[in-house]
């Protein structure tokens, strides 16, 4: 049992209360995220020993983001600290047609603006048995895709492995440029997550035409992406989620699990959504944990989707369920009985 | 483009917060709003040169009122300064089974006891497009229903295009009186827009026996009554509101329209209701939007459905939405998925 | 009409605000509540002269637990003063798939550690109509299982008409330790009120094995365990609420009654819940009211479960509704329309 | 012991939060108060039987203003339901230089139209020991007066003691007005409370010239004044309060008690003011309690004053304090030590 | 009476509730303001043509800071907008020995990162009788420095009368790079604003040795630092506010204006302080008005000074308070007495 | 450097909002605290590695006083898990006259029914520098006053300084108990630390008559006294803070130390009070870092001092403050002007 590292950025999120819009807020509710370190929260939950990797800076802003990592049992101490400003997001909740909106204002971060030697991957991952990263962290800026790839590298030495969420983010990059520098990077990778579409923002990687009904992908089509993804990269495993956004307020929710060799297909849930934030982070830090636990490939790929479940009925980026309740959940009860 | 005048009561809204009962509420929030004024709010937002006219008292909790409207920028120099007071509505929001419960205190504000004098229409149609009430401004006082009557006279003078909400209120006065006063003041209107029981209510306008089925109106129903009003009034159009009331929770929602010759159906919407107060007005306020910028028939009344479908998903009386958000549903995008 | 006396325990009730986790709490709404002060409250609403009996200690924790209940009309005059403590529960709503949760710490509490001398049955008949307590209440300590005999044989002695709720909680005593103290206490009683578990937990009663489909007992094996609790205890009335829990959002809720010769089943609701906690003490409370006001056994039974569907609707343990609010769901009008 | 009986209005109090300005304010807290109510809720707090007497809409505002009396122990069975309206006043807390703000919306409450008949005051004077009510009741309406002057009457020839705060507010009468009204009235009463204003403005009673130093009245002023009001209304009593407002932060406040022979004077208190309003109800609350509890003069001015000099620590128009808290400041202890 | 026009940065201010220290927040309030923003509200509130002159960007935060000026009366007609985001500040506040902390976040504003051609002076000092704009301005950016000049030199073009408040900050730029870039633009200037520190600290201006007694500069040192000013830079007025810094909460607050003639002093205030922010803005906006409405130098001096009191006592960065409220003060009451 | 060791129970506080009263409290606001954790969180602000020994229950509750700790880099891994319930502290903040109140529900938490076996203190104090615990721990129940006493010889055994905050509470022991379990334990320990009563209540330690004017002890008095407490238990140091209760919202504070041959008296404060609990563990956290940290013994008084009046402007049990602000105060910057 080693550490498991997650490198990345973490931001500070401003949210009006309840289904204010922006122009109605008279206070902001704070809260920190990012895809990374929500991955980091989720696995201290899971009594893994969790680091986050990120560059903060050396105000009270960025003290806070590491208070709130340390409340829920994240390993800090690798974090740097220096630059000028923790990054923003403003994110407005939606109901029914109206849509969540979030405004991004996170350039010149700290994180955006580290440097290569700002990080020691040697010393990192030390005593490490997995790296996780997403798509965002390379998007930041040219250095931090060259920081990540200098991570990748470092993690495939040190014998760590490693899993990439694409998390495509049109507001930072290209799909050209996405796709040259991950692409260089995800080389290095074992496990690819995705949802269903970065497979194709990113690389290009479609289904044949005849797995495609009404517009949507049919199971063969998201088996047939996960088997290019496998292919071209040489992936031990590819997961993909599957969200049916009916509206702001409901959705269904499922996944599929790819090991190069069978598919695996879990259940599916309608969720009454509280907080969608994080649902794709709380989906990988499911399969990381159900990997490294000797969990099956349908178990884990189960206690990924049950976790993330779960996630969108929670306020803000981090998913904070125990094992047990994931647990319960995976096994069949979601009647939601009061426990007593 | 000229300005649009929109003339009637704002009200300071008090809420108890969520779904408290107003027996355990300990604040009340705090919001304005109105028939008119809404429609007023909506416009501004929309672009248009939106002016709101009504009497409103000298001291703080006016002004209060007069701010909120110039913060969504409304024109609010038309506004008369004067008389004792503003009118209050409680407002306690319903759940599932559990209706929502409003309870007016609005007797003797500064605008029911406005007195002709106060309003010189005159120069408050100089330069305007359209002019817009409902049937609630009448109904505030015998003076008010004097007032209205001097106003669309103005109106139809100055070449005004005129509409009104019929929007029927039995605590302000009997279906008698309604159907008097508001016959002499609709002969002046050019659009009439009404819910399903408006019609019968203030002018006994039912439709013919075969077109209900099972205690509702069929659509067929619904043309004959858009008929006889455009009839009986010499209107331009006539729209007519469609509310399903599933639950205090979920609604459906659509709409028609009547142009003397056409009928025009729209789509139809299931909602998750926030607020549903406003969602009259902020349709109103589509269509005017619709009707003056150069929208086919069915396009204006699309885009008004789904500027009051998303005006449902909103807390307060105001429909704080953009053409934009309102095109993007009614174009058919209602999966609410985040806007990043 | 006389006094309508309930017994149990009240507790401070500590929840985290809307949908946040224990974890993420910053304050606890406060709210005061248990199965009897429930009901007490439910029918003060129905200007019932209704009191509840406990023991509270003399500080001002005690005091607010006391002015809650005079807030809502509850006469606490025979209210003991004293002890150490007011029991406290935590709870943490649920939301779709995630359960509500409740933490106890009510060990301890005044009435947990009171005596038998504290309560003179004799005085607190004086005048009563009807005795209301809960399974809680005797398995607060072996004490509270004298204290609640010694009051089912005064009422008797008095000819108080005697209510029970099963509402059998794990926590407090196992199903052996329930069923000889309940046994010996429910001989009394006139009316059982349970929920679709209690009879076979408490007493072991349990449907025909025809009776039960898909895991799920038909409405005939309701009718059989029914029948038998009537038998057993000579009761007038048997009530037994169906709650069928789809989600923690979402519940299905229904109820039957049999008075020892017909059976009879209510109409059944589909409920969006804000707070089910005292979802049953509302039925029993609506019951009461219905059994003791002259209405029919179906119209009492139709009372009781509009009541406690809007008792769903509604923050809090106390379900704050009138008469004629439940009468008009009661008679049909679920629509949630705005009452102006 | 018997009933003690006040008169007059509870309205609903509407403030921002914390040193918001009402244009600031996007919620409002909620509170009900006025003279004779919060009079009636410090008796209570001090175990007195107190009945509040007034006339309440029967709506649910009106319901909540009873629902705060009795949560506080006041006996709320003699308020008449009727009318229209809850009278309000919004209220905006000052700070240091700023003064608090209050605006008036009181017209047209229940209170202020009722009858006559409402009140039947030799039912209501039944048992009673004291009357209280203050110079802001007659000043509601002229009916409002003559059913003061009839609860005077009744309560004279009942028996009860009575007592005025003479209140002058200049919103409701001009002083002409107030002089002669209440100079009918006074004539019936044995206690009257005043401020250091009320004896010139209702009664144009002034201290000689030489009592008065720099613009302000010296002990011996208001001796003189207590000593005229005592002589013109042949009063067992007269109390003065004596605030001095350096800032609307920090007040001192001591008070004096005329008994007709003797003149005495209380310790002063430095006040960092938490809300002041009621804080002259607090004092005559005070001074009431020790007049009929068998206290010295000297004793029951200092318990007035230390009650409402706590008063000004308190949110809201409530003295919620007890007895003990009383006591343990009238007899010294200002230090503010941690009550463990 | 023309346009007053005010140039600058308005940002969003986050600041925890209360005193909590950003480490306890779990929300932050929500607040626009900076330097001229907060002028042109004061300005306003008085009645003034106020137009505030910035560059905002296009989003929803963009939109908020338009809809916060609007609120209060500013006319936004000629604000830019395009670029990247609003500058924050975070705002912590100080109590007793602990003071008020400020961490800014406000690079690459779009206001930072506005151009010269975004602004065409000549259009907006068309019909404006006034300019004003701060040292902080000047300061953003060297593009934002030449903008400045570029404003007061079209402003003194236009016959516009300009002042400036020095208002140094040392996170911005250099004592060395400040006096270089404001000597230049103060030329231009007609009034210069300054606290006790900014002449020195930007134009090296100090007193002569004998005006300095323990540490601090006497009313002469001031005198003589007023005189220098008013000489380089050929002014018909300096400005002085004179902070005395007794703790967080408690400050001493007066001013003094130099006519190039003859000298005033203020009266002097001990303010219990409720948020201090926006203190030295509401001065100069209170001066502005003086100046412009035919005040005597004494009066427009005590009317600013009377004005930045109540300020003090006011949350957020803008001065809501009106003329009569300020004259009030100035005339010498603060007594703080409820204004009923 | 090595590990501080503090020891002690965590208890959840709960506090009705500002200054209400518990009778108005519908929120409490959530924070958890206690004397020794209070000082351990104040020693891990100043980069000290603090580390909390208590034993807290499984449940969430349990889990939220650790996760508190952890936020502010208290090391939690020495706390021991089990046992039934967290111990409460209800809350009322007083003001000007009226004091706060305290109501404590600690009983059979899980430290106070925690059993010896359940620490081993040989591996607790592997690498510890320091130690301390307040009399409140012994007093929690007789097993905890031996497990105090097993830590204290382990201590001492260990090489480990020991200090000792006497903290008389009258609710947990009587003086006799208190002194004559604490001789036994302050035998053991190194320095104590002392309120002005401490000294006399737990050891009956008095000051000569001569050392007393005007009901309070003279600074010679208060060397007295530590001088006897120092000779009595062989200490290396003895503080005694002074608090001079104004009232609730002002206070004085200094305090001196006794190092066995000379004193040291701090500079005093005048204190606006925001929050005075954990005041004390300030005290004695400032201390310990300043004698862990090479300062002088009158700087560490300062230090001590800065850091404890500091703690009473931070709202919680937890002085969140940084070495840089405590020294900016103990070096004599009371000015409270903003930090930009």
């Amino acid at each position: 049992m080693g550490k498991i590292v997650t490198f990345g950025e973490i931001m500070l999120r401003l949210a009006p209360v309840g289904f204010e819009r922006f122009a109605q807020a008279r206070e902001f509710g704070v809260v920190y995220g990012g895809g990374e370190a929500n991955v980091a929260v989720s696995l201290a939950n899971y009594n893994k020993e969790a680091y986050f990797v990120t560059k903060l800076p050396k105000n009270e802003i960025g003290q806070c983001a590491v208070n709130e990592l340390r409340k829920y049992g994240v390993n800090t101490n690798l974090i740097v600290r220096g630059g000028d400003r923790v990054g923003i997001y403003y994110c407005e909740k939606g109901a029914s047609q109206r849509p969540s909106k979030v405004i991004y204002d996170r350039s010149h971060s700290s994180i955006a603006e580290a440097k290569r030697e700002d990080f020691n991957w040697k010393e990192i991952f030390n005593g490490a048995e997995w790296f996780h990263f997403t798509g965002i962290t390379p998007a930041l800026s040219d250095e931090c895709a060259a920081i990540t790839l200098e991570a990748v590298k470092a993690a495939k030495e040190a014998g760590v492995t490693i899993s990439v969420d694409l998390n495509y983010r049109k507001k930072l990059w290209s799909t050209e440029k996405a796709g040259k520098v991950m692409g260089e990077i995800v080389k290095y990778c074992d496990v690819v997550i995705a949802n269903e579409e970065d497979a194709e923002k990113v690389f290009g990687i479609k289904a044949d035409e005849t797995d495609i009904t009404g517009g949507h992908l049919s199971d063969e089509g998201y088996k047939n992406v996960a088997k290019q993804l496998v292919e071209r990269f040489d992936l031990k495993y590819t997961a993909i989620t599957l969200r049916e956004s009916i509206s702001a307020s409901d959705n269904g929710w499922s996944a599929m699990l790819y090991d190069g060799k069978d598919f695996f297909k879990s259940r599916r849930y309608d969720m009454h959504i509280v907080d969608r934030v994080g649902g794709g982070d709380s989906f990988g830090a499911g399969l990381i944990y159900g990997l490294t636990s000797g969990y099956s490939n349908q178990a884990a790929l189960e206690f990924a989707v049950a976790a993330s479940c779960l996630k969108h009925t929670i306020e803000g980026d981090f998913n904070l369920v125990s094992i047990e309740e994931v647990e319960t959940l995976a096994k069949g009860d979601a009647s939601g009985r009061v426990q007593r």
